[in-house]
């Protein structure tokens, strides 16, 4: 591990962390309203996601300052450039979990998901949630095994989200259309929460490799 | 005008415009080939969007070496960040006119879009391809009139995003399964076309004024 990492990374990485911990209570509670079509936890999902977006302009102000104060050098340039990408996914990842909350809370008392299609989105929840689990883990400990297990869930989020595909134009779907619409948009959050998360452990092992290769855009 | 933005901006604000640009034939493109089921078309913007990626990488590149290079303060730090966040929105715009093509290519030879909706569909496509030329616009003249009105081309975006929803959950809905399917995710990757339109609008806006109020997080 670079030492670089260590030094610079430690003053946004606080931000960060506090960040990825509010996501990860963010997307499971979303998917737990989700799944029980509780109105109060999806309410509470959707007020947290404020408390994101503000750590979020927080560490973009405290990222400026800092390269203003060190006027740093290629290196540690990239480590704060880095912290201000990997924030704004973090950001997205938090508004998907209130997007999937106010599908919840549009449908409550009814279930947003027909039982047909439940099964696929408790894998996805279990997914979303071990991707948002990691995350914390890998900002915490820097382990790159992490990061590998990342892409794993994302891989499964996106064979999950083509099962939901297969269900809603099977023969034997029995959805409303707006069943077919929730479903539709709800698989897509998720999948997406998949793409962010890897975009994050892709540039977090970066700044610990210094490797490039396959670092996806934004 | 500050005099910082033209000053440092041209720096990076070249590849901003060839993104931009980029953007706005895919987004056009894309809406042709999905309303007549054009796939050399569809393929085409499938491909152009590697362009934009690689603008992307390259403009980031350069960003880093000119913070490295000038060791910049406060002010011109703000206006190369800001370079960053927007190239990170038009990349993603990218990402979605090239998504409307793949549905397009996975429709083919069928249109993905039936008659019932066909005609949101058309004001979607206009709406975007209003917000894409005045991103290129924007860019070019830093008239904050045409930020307003990439604001005024998303409010419309939204409007039809949610025409879409009364679309389909109305009873006189007669779309496939599949038809439904795609109609609500093609909408929604206007919807998101928009939401990215307005961020780089709102960004450049701060660069030219330097007032931060309203600028939303990506």
């Amino acid at each position: 591990m670079r030492a670089i990492f260590e030094q610079e990374l430690e003053q946004v990485g606080e931000g960060l962390l506090q960040m990825a911990r509010h996501v990860q209570a963010g997307v499971r509670d979303a998917s737990t309203a989700l799944a029980s079509a509780d109105l109060q936890l999806a309410e509470q999902v959707i007020a947290a996601d404020d408390a994101i977006d503000a750590i979020e302009a927080e560490l973009d102000e405290r990222c400026v300052t800092l390269l203003a104060r060190q006027q740093p050098v290629a290196t540690d340039l990239r480590v704060i450039v880095s912290g201000l990408r990997i924030s704004a996914s973090i950001e997205r990842m938090g508004d998907l979990a209130r997007h999937i909350a106010q599908v919840t809370r549009m449908r409550y008392p009814e279930q947003a998901i027909p039982e047909q299609a439940r099964e696929t989105f408790a894998a996805l929840a279990e997914a979303a949630n071990r991707a948002a689990t990691d995350i914390v883990a890998l900002l915490e400990s820097h382990d790159l095994e992490l990061a590998a297990a990342i892409e794993s869930d994302d891989k499964q989020l996106d064979e999950l989200h083509q099962r939901t595909f297969t269900t809603t134009l099977s023969p034997d779907w029995r959805g409303t259309t707006t069943e077919t619409v929730d479903v539709t948009l709800l698989a897509r959050f998720y999948e997406r929460f998949g793409d962010h998360a890897v975009s994050v452990a892709q540039r977090i092992s970066y700044l610990v490799t210094g490797d490039l290769d396959g670092v996806s855009s934004d």
